[in-house]
């Protein structure tokens, strides 16, 4: 079948020095010869460079001056299409998760005005079709969205390919997984799942398009090398922190930072000319929501939280706290990465083994966990009276019904009392991150909330991590982060009695410790948390905390993207070898695995019966000198062989050179394309 | 006289991995074996990997698992110095500088009071002398610190290092050199000058200090590999960026993205720490200076031109002029290129090669030149009557006498006047390029002032360039570009009366348009300016003209640094191969120029004269296979070679094993640690 497509030499060649696309359904599969789906992980290297072989010579020599000029026009054109695409993409699924969200809330709180028992029962109910939904989709549709998909993007920008990652049915299922999965209150975030929606859209567009649905473009196809379609993925994924956080700098800084090994300053600049198009895009959509639009999509949504407005200044004293609120990030921060190694081992080995139905009734009972929790914890909690309002703040009290904002009254007597717990336990992620990082409003949240929050909404995060749904960690470790270092807060306030401290800076700084601690990045957190709070002038306390929880946190594990790829048996190459390795020779890492070669020269059938014979990726081709000695002259893949073999060309007398260069020593061609 | 060092082999082996450090005074150049003197350009590539012979195998494996732990721990402690050195250094500089010319100025307008042709003679003769103690310090005492450093250190940290560029002497003909002449007035700034202090420091302390000055300490010896040095150089850059334009993260990714081209996760979290530090140096210091402690030294110094209280939003119409203002920058910023590549060729091949004398003789004209315009042109200009002023506003209308500030009254005939041009011109470039940013100050300048001042500065800008005195291209660029930021500005207010628009806005987007224009940075530039502006807001728009104006620079010319470096001779390395080489053979690029190789086993007569007959660095080593055939197995570096020679091993019964793999293949040892 996949012959058709080859009908001269150069096509053949062509495809000699590129990658065998991903096909939807595995097409090639059927022959048996593909290693990578009997494989257990189903891993395969991408090649770093351009492989420079005879045929892709010739075709640039063909192509001349006009063409490289064209090429470098298309992958500007192609930057500009993914920051359109994954800017769309983000304000979809912000609008949806939004007006989901919002509609559930004012519901419930006009029948809880009645019953709250009917309340309660259409809260669970919404989110549990909502959670359903998601999960459906994700475990009959789209299996490779379930996650937050940075690890593998991850892996795949550190040349590993994963079979299913960057798909259409992905992004599909991603994008309406996410929608679900968010708006049914999990304790989960959209961001991770974002970045993975711009890499599928960047790698859909590399390849021309989706062949199985017929959405594909002939002339969109130039992309041939995984060099240019790895560039392409790391624009989608810098877009998609930039359409997340509204973060176009972090943006390209997440990608820079975390995700891509190999780095050129000419990427650089077209990563960040995508960044500056989601911009442009969000802000866009935005002022079309201003004007009421967009139904419930208001002031949450993007996750701005603003505390321009909150502490200006800080004293050395106050470095203290700060300091312990690092400590506390790196702790907790390690210790989320190592429940979430357990838990993500005891699915994978227990649960997720026996089926769809399993995975599906785990997400909704964790829905309905989530939910009694949520909604049945604030009901023990007592109300407490609203403060004396300053004629000059704005922050009503109770905030009216339907209203976002501060002081939630729930399940309390009289009309002028707040509900801490349900302030931020009962009500949107982004609102409730909004309530703890507000400024001015000291006291808002008592210690013992603060607590039971704490406990109960991380006991969650670690439960809800690798459920079946698109799920982000982002926004929950903001939660967590947030909230001990609004703990932290109140007794700073309590201790240094004069200072003019805001508890809110203290939670922001507490954010950004527990997502250093487990995420274990820097210059990029640093640069989102700034962007995202639009308060430079915290930069250096952002800096000062980030440090030390990375520190803290690198005592006990890795990051929990790098924890993760490992779990999900993504190999990641770390830039220095381990000290292990430093008197390892090349015979004892690969063990008792032999290494199969190919002479120059090798018959179909001998090709063919080394390929059923084992599940090598790859086999040296070698060559013997006059004498004897064996030389390796390169390195033959089993999908170029593969390729070969299927379009069955008449090796012999293929249009390649493939003696041109032969006797000038131990540099020779083969007719394998040796590179 | 080195051979004093190595008294046994094992010294011999350490060395012959490390480089050879750069001696003060160039004690081998006797022996008349080292190149690089004779060389034209003097430059040697920098190895990029730790090069991996017996020798480091071995005294890695003598070392084990502690010394890697010493070994980590003594990288943070360089990096925590490095900061505290840069900072202090960064303090010092505009400590002094602030003083220097805040005693010049209020000198002068005391001066003025009286008689002004006495304050003109005074003004030029204080800055006569500023100028003339810095180029007598770069001419007679470090060569190498004039200019900005920066091509030298990008070339450095991409593998290419020019003698006497990171020696103490150069550390500190800059810091001295820079005080006199961006106290004197000329128009330069001091940040690429701190950039190079920072490396020099970074440089200084991997070499364990200044073995010339007496200055070095045995145990801080740890750094022996190119690479650890370069670590260290970079940590160094990106701390100078840091403490010049108080950016920490903006000092990170310039070291990224501009210098380095090999760049590791691990070492973006040094570099990270390294700037965090020189945050919180800077900002004890500043806070000290606060109680006045540090005479004139006040709101200027660092440059920190909050803006955060200008314009807020911003609407569509308002992208056109901000678009024109992105195509000036680059057109501009091309020019400034251009323009400075041919007053450097021309200094070079006529002007410098009389001598110090006449580069003495050259930055004295120059400096009584700047005194003179910046003087007199605003004699000629009239004088405006101050505005009605705001009743909230805090800005006086005129200045108080000796205050900084907008609206000075210079040479005017009522008390309530100013003189606009004198305003940006008879000031410090700090107090200048605040008065352009700041806000609510609308129709404080008028055209035809801008356009004289845009004229006169980028001219004197062009000619500075390249005299005999360390000059930074950052702080010029920001004057320029913000006056005509500011020109289209006031014709966009005027032509769109109804929107909240802010002259200074547009100074801002200028001062990025010609940075970006010059020297084609994006992520960096971008966050430098944000972060030196204290203002979120403004990121897409700075974005914007950044892509903007670097595109139409594109166009033109290659970028200021790089300009530089080619014209300097550094050879810099670009990602990508041009598109000529892409069908050239090793044999082509190496011309007429002919390969002299070493056998495995040489005479000492014999790699003597092979030295003396050529200026090649590095000698490939060839065995032949028993039927005759070439074979390269590695490649000696004349380095290496001399040390061997002066220390005066017996090569042949040396303790390293120098056959203990021979006979497998094509890979062997010799004793000349072929890497």
């Amino acid at each position: 079948m996949l012959s058709n497509h080859f009908e001269n030499g150069m096509d053949m060649a062509r495809l000699a020095w590129s990658r065998l696309p991903h096909s939807e359904d595995g097409e090639l599969d059927g022959v048996g010869l593909l290693s990578t789906s009997s494989n257990r992980n189903g891993v395969e290297s991408l090649d770093y460079e351009v492989i420079e072989n005879y045929a892709y010579r010739e075709e640039q020599a063909q192509r001349g001056k006009f063409f490289v000029g064209y090429n470098v026009a298309v992958k500007w054109f192609f930057a500009l299409l993914i920051g359109i695409g994954t800017g769309l993409a983000a304000v979809f699924i912000n609008i949806s998760v939004e007006n989901f969200a919002g509609w559930k809330f004012s519901l419930t709180f006009n029948i809880i005005q009645k019953s709250y028992l009917a309340g309660f029962l259409m809260y669970i109910l919404i989110n549990l079709a909502l959670v359903f939904s998601s999960v459906y989709i994700i475990t009959h549709f789209a299996p490779a969205a379930a996650g937050s998909g940075i690890p593998e993007i991850k892996g795949y920008l550190n040349g590993i390919d994963i079979p299913g990652i960057l798909l259409f049915r992905t992004l599909i299922g991603k994008i309406f997984g996410s929608i679900g999965s968010v708006g049914g209150g999990l304790a989960l975030g959209k961001e991770g799942p974002l970045v993975h929606t711009g890499a599928c859209i960047a790698s859909l567009l590399g390849q021309g398009g989706s062949t199985k649905y017929h959405l594909s473009s002939r002339w969109l196809q130039g992309f041939k090398s995984d060099r240019d379609r790895r560039d392409l993925v790391t624009c989608g994924c810098a877009a998609g922190v930039a359409a997340a956080f509204r973060a176009p700098v972090g943006g390209v800084l997440f990608a820079l930072e975390e995700v891509t090994s190999w780095w050129r300053s000419q990427l650089m600049w077209r990563v960040f000319f995508t960044s500056a198009v989601v911009a442009v895009v969000v802000r866009v959509a935005m002022g079309w929501c201003k004007s009421g639009n967009c139904g419930h999509f208001g002031a949450g949504g993007f996750i701005i939280w603003d505390i321009s407005d909150g502490q200006e200044d800080y004293s050395f004293e106050e470095l203290l706290p700060m300091a312990v609120i690092g400590i506390i990030g790196g702790l907790l921060g390690a210790l989320f990465n190592q429940l979430t190694i357990y838990v993500t081992r005891w699915r994978r080995n227990y649960l997720h083994k026996k089926g769809n139905r399993v995975k599906i009734y785990e997400a909704c009972l964790i829905s309905v966990l989530t939910s009694v929790i949520s909604f049945g914890l604030p009901l023990l909690r007592n109300c407490s009276p609203c403060p004396d309002s300053d004629p000059g703040s704005e922050i009503e009290c109770p905030r009216a019904p339907g209203a976002d904002g501060n002081y939630v009254n729930f399940y309390c007597g009289k009309d002028k009392e707040y509900n801490d717990l349900a302030t931020i336990f009962f009500n949107t992620q982004d609102d409730a991150i909004r309530n703890l990082f507000s400024a001015k409003t000291i006291h808002e949240f008592s210690a013992k909330s603060l607590l039971t929050f704490l406990v109960m909404f991380y006991t969650l995060a670690v439960v809800t991590f690798g459920t079946a749904v698109p799920a982000g960690q982002f926004v929950p470790g903001i939660m967590i982060g947030s909230t001990y270092g609004r703990l932290v807060g109140i007794f700073t306030v309590n201790h240094y009695k004069k200072l003019n401290i805001d508890e809110g800076t203290y939670a922001l700084l507490g954010a950004a410790s527990f997502l250093g601690g487990s995420m274990r990045m820097t210059v990029s957190l640093c640069v989102i948390m700034v962007e995202i709070t639009n308060n430079l002038k915290l930069l250096p306390l952002i800096m000062l905390v980030l440090l030390i929880s990375k520190a803290v946190g690198d005592v006990f594990n890795e990051g929990l993207y790098d924890e993760q790829a490992r779990l999900r048996g993504i190999p990641l190459l770390e830039s220095r070898p381990k000290y292990v390795m430093r008197k390892m020779t090349a015979r004892e890492a690969c063990g008792n695995q032999k290494v199969l070669s190919l002479p120059q020269v090798v018959k179909v059938a001998d090709a063919v019966s080394i390929l059923r014979s084992n599940k090598h990726n790859g086999f040296p081709v070698v060559d013997h000198t006059r004498d004897g000695e064996p030389l390796v002259i390169g390195l033959m893949l089993r999908s170029h062989l593969l390729v070969l073999l299927q379009s069955k060309i008449d090796f012999q007398h293929s249009p390649l050179p493939s003696h041109s260069r032969s006797g000038s020593g131990a540099i020779r061609s083969t007719i394998f394309s040796a590179n």
